[in-house]
């Protein structure tokens, strides 16, 4: 028994892997969340059940919890059938792909990893970005805003660590985050890129600054670059 | 006239996005490093010119400058041809595609990137290691330690930044980087991860710690990943 835990990528299915593309042929069961591009459901097996965790099976509204999925994806891969569980980006990267490898292995049952582009990183690429580009960055740092300035990120670290900062899930608390950054010693002027649903047809992009982030009106999901590269005029 | 900057992901050939699996089959030149894998090139349109800037074309020992990768680039870009410029990784993350990007567009050649899954996550992730596991890591910085400890990488910054590290290129000096994340106040004992050739029929890993790296007997290339995650034993 085998459960595939996939990454989708940031969207476009053409940004699948073969690996990722060749298993949703063979599916007989996909659970996915609402990070996943309703394009890529598309190469889905016919006839394969589709079951959307982003979205409670009760009421469709509330979203199921951590341990209801992991009791989902041990069941089904308790069955027999062919399983994948497709997560959006990268099934490690702020996917919670971990924990349902612990849930999953606990319960006996092998898991295949398949990595997935994060849109950390494959959103800017596809803006023109070099994350690390030569003589303006020499690391790259992708971060969850998620967790806002509540000490579970140490911003002021990171302002100092000076490379390009990647920072998905912080739509709602840009401005503290930008503020933190700023404590932290970057400069107000550092440029920021703002990449509203990159690879997908409702893309948008914004270029502003550190310390006007938070004036900025912008809906998730986003991915914000931060620093020397997300000033660099290029294609 | 387009060329096509194209990542070719950590080596496996099914680990390819469809879209580069399909630009390679259409290709008449493609201009690749030494870094890309062998079996991808197998993927390449039969009939294609296959150009390695890894060995030097007069004596297939040194290395061609990155200056003179841009005017063949832009002497292919500019031929008409179906061109893609193949590179290990992501083009993006320590790729000098940026650089090739500058080029090509000074010289009024369209560039369309494709994104690749870099090894610094996805060798770590085909390991069965979440680098940002919950819990465990907030954050995961990717970092060259080719600069070594010359100041171009603030390695002691990093190291108060307290997430994931995952570094590449850090072969020659890990025992500088070691020694000056425990300088910067990551614990010596802190788990270290060390793959080297990840997502290739050779590679292998071992586990260390940060004040046991430089004692490791280890070739170019490989990734290591320094954290708490590289301690958590899951599947």
């Amino acid at each position: 028994m085998t459960v595939y835990l996939v990454g989708a990528g940031p969207g476009d299915p053409d940004l699948l892997t073969l690996r990722a593309h060749r298993l949703l042929g063979r599916a007989d069961v996909v659970i996915v969340d609402r990070l996943v591009d309703p394009r890529v459901l598309e190469l889905v097996a016919p006839g394969a059940t589709v079951i959307d965790v982003g979205k409670h099976p009760r009421d469709g509204r509330a979203s199921v919890s951590q341990d209801e999925i992991n009791q989902l994806l041990i069941a089904e891969g308790s069955s027999g059938a062919t399983v994948i569980r497709l997560k959006g980006g990268d099934p490690f990267v702020f996917g919670r792909g971990g924990e349902e490898l612990v849930a999953l292995s606990a319960a006996g049952i092998d898991v295949e990893v398949v990595p997935g582009l994060t849109s950390a990183l494959s959103v800017p690429l596809l803006a023109g970005i070099p994350v690390t580009h030569r003589g303006a960055a020499t690391s790259v740092t992708i971060v969850t805003g998620h967790g806002g300035t509540d000490g579970s990120v140490d911003w002021a670290a990171l302002a100092k660590a000076g490379g390009t900062l990647s920072i998905v899930m912080g739509v709602a608390r840009r401005a503290e985050i930008a503020e933190a950054l700023i404590e932290g010693g970057r400069p107000g002027s550092t440029p920021v890129v703002v990449l509203h649903a990159g690879a997908t047809p409702t893309e948008q992009r914004w270029r502003t600054t550190l310390d006007q982030l938070g004036n900025l009106e912008v809906a998730a999901p986003a991915v914000f670059v931060v620093g020397e590269v997300a000033g660099l005029e290029l294609a």
